[in-house]
């Protein structure tokens, strides 16, 4: 059974066809979420499901569930990701979650390997959020967050609802997974981020994901003439933003321990060279594994919101836009990871997860875990995103004796 | 001859009238230079200065001239500024210097005044700069730095170029001002601070204009995941921006006398909230007095930048986008303005302009001097752009002595 090995080969091929629905510029994809695009996507996943033989059911909502049936009933083992895309994502982020579960899939029926507990491929709904807020969406339906109902009503960017893009992709699917019983989810992923590619090692062992905090702060000023007013009589919108980006920074440098902030938008009005800005609006991301240090970096920003405002004598406002608390993986499931990397002898290590994932949301209800393979530079949700073959076979490897390992032979 | 006053509701009504002009939402104004509404609203002005009896000439790019014979022949004592707006301009900003100026020509034919030298009256072209780069191009035409042919060639941000337009509109004229023998010139406009209004005074007397530098800064780094990238592998240009608008503003705030520093406008890439910003473009604005202190202003903003460069580990680029050296009028035409404020018995004190103006440009080839009335909370280039009837009566008076002061009776 240590024996056991994916074929890298096909999985890579199984991600070029994939990445050919939806294919953009520079060799990224647009699958957004109930597109045509997406629907086209999923279509080539239950294609593939069905030639593996794998009982295909689909919800509600149109997350699709693959399983391979186990020589005992009981707990299903589940891995997976998702298939849809930002508007210009790359060929990885999801889709080799769900095809290099396919993959495992291929290989133990190769192999004729009968598990005790069934293994499940699923691919979920709506991960990236982009069309419909919120984002991981089909395992926030899964874990029973909202209902169909409330799901259907959700209208997108274009106005449209969800409900709407179902019916017309013909896109939901009649089962109910609520009583779905999942003894473990695994998601494999690209790490997103820089770490392991740094460190040069193989694959990264999830334990945590942290904490989400999205907050948009709004300065209001006056918008004078630069030249004719003196510096001490400014309601300045634009140096308040620039504070902010300037002292969060600063900030979250000084709590250490895995703290995170990000301005990655700031947006001036009028935005004239020669007008002191009237309003700025500043989005602020925070991460941190950690619910406590998560809730005192968001105190620490808004003392340093309102401090600012005080200095530059314009007025602020805060509105939360999104909090995602941080998860603690399944020991369990982490430690089956590990036992697997080291019988492939890959090079690893413990890693937080700085992006959400699908396995966060079931993580609160289900055992879950994640395995990461290195990003190329650390960039992801753009064309360039890059993970060599190499790593990709790596992380499929460690995939496939985790699933084992837990649903047992 | 000291009892002479304008008639301060007869202005009120030319600056109503003339507000009709392109009028837009709020109480502003849209006359963008050589538009169909600017050539309206300069029609409307050579009526007013025919019906005034004054002889008009219009040059080739479109500058009008009155003038009021004199008992003698010799320089003309010349006033005015221009009537083209921004695209939400206000009312007074402009038009009030030159309808002033046909007030005053008004009151001395009424009174029947006699002065020793012409005065005249003019109406400079694109003085805003808004629709074809650089601003106070009129002026700049008039003391000779650009020629037809360079001006005509230039192209707006809609593609067209001044050539066009011209003869599109019947615009140019067949005048030549060049061997214009102007004895002074001397401008009434709106503060467009908020100075006066704090000081409760009624009269700005103009004696220097700040030097400007427009500086564009552009920092490059990597778009990476907001969550995934720990703060230390950052390129973070969204700081960096940040960091620049921060530190400029405390810089200026340090080197006090008159240094003025505003980031206007900043525009990150991607711009969103959960990706590190790629790029990011960060105009800076400075303003000085002094030229060797605007030159170690740019050069401070300079080590500032490349220091913030160096810890955000981004590239960055400098571009230098205008350059106007500062001006300190001339003193006789300070002191006759000076005079006519006592006489009037208004309230006054010595300003340096913030803004860039025609008699700047002017005032390196002929003596000149500006009359600044107070604006309401020092807005302008703004449909809430305000000056009371009260300010507008008092600075017209002011220029009305001051003319007839150096004119000579």
């Amino acid at each position: 059974m240590t024996d056991l090995r994916v074929n890298g080969n096909r999985l890579l091929f199984q991600l070029d066809e994939l990445a050919k629905i939806g294919a953009i510029d520079g060799g990224g994809v647009c699958r957004l979420a109930f597109s045509r695009e997406d629907k086209a996507g999923r279509d080539y996943i239950e294609a593939r499901m069905r030639a593996l033989g794998l009982d295909v059911s689909i919800d509600g909502i149109g997350n699709m569930l693959g399983i391979r049936a186990g020589t005992e009933p009981g707990p299903v083992v589940v891995t997976g990701s998702h298939t849809d895309t930002v508007g210009t994502g790359g060929r990885y982020d999801g889709s080799l979650g769900v095809l290099a579960g396919l993959e495992v899939i291929k290989v133990l029926n190769e192999a004729g390997v009968k598990t005790r507990h069934p293994i499940g491929v699923i691919s979920f709904v709506n991960e990236e959020g982009v069309r419909f807020m919120p984002d991981m969406m089909g395992s926030l339906f899964l874990r029973g967050d909202l209902t169909i109902e409330e799901a259907r009503a959700i209208a997108g960017i274009d106005g449209s609802t969800i409900g709407q893009n179902l019916d017309q992709q013909d896109y939901a699917g009649k089962d109910d997974f609520s009583t779905l019983d999942i003894g473990a989810f695994i998601e494999l992923h690209i790490e997103q981020g820089p770490v392991l590619e740094a460190q040069n090692l193989q694959i990264g062992i999830v334990d945590r994901v942290q904490g989400i905090t999205w907050l948009a702060y709004t300065f209001k000023g006056s918008a004078n003439h630069a030249g004719a007013t003196p510096m001490d009589m400014r309601h300045d919108a634009g140096y308040a933003a620039g504070a902010l980006a300037y002292r969060v920074r600063h900030m979250a440098a000084g709590m250490g321990q895995g703290q995170r902030a990000t301005i990655g938008s700031i947006n001036l009005s009028p935005n004239l060279i020669n007008v002191i800005a009237q309003e700025a609006s500043v989005t602020v991301d925070l991460r941190n594994p950690n619910a406590e240090r998560l809730a005192e970096a968001e105190a620490q920003v808004e003392r340093i919101a309102q401090q600012i405002a005080e200095e530059a004598k314009v007025v602020v406002n805060r509105k939360v836009l999104a909090h995602v608390a941080p998860e603690t993986f399944d020991p369990a499931c982490v430690n089956a990871i590990k036992r697997s990397v080291d019988v492939l002898g890959y090079s690893s290590t413990r890693l937080i997860s700085g992006a959400a994932h699908d396995a966060q949301i079931l993580a609160s209800r289900w055992p879950a875990a994640m395995i990461f393979v290195p990003s190329k530079d650390g960039i992801s949700h753009n064309v360039q995103e890059y993970t060599a073959p190499v790593h990709l076979e790596a992380g499929a490897n460690v995939l496939l004796h985790t699933l084992v390992d837990i649903a047992g032979v």
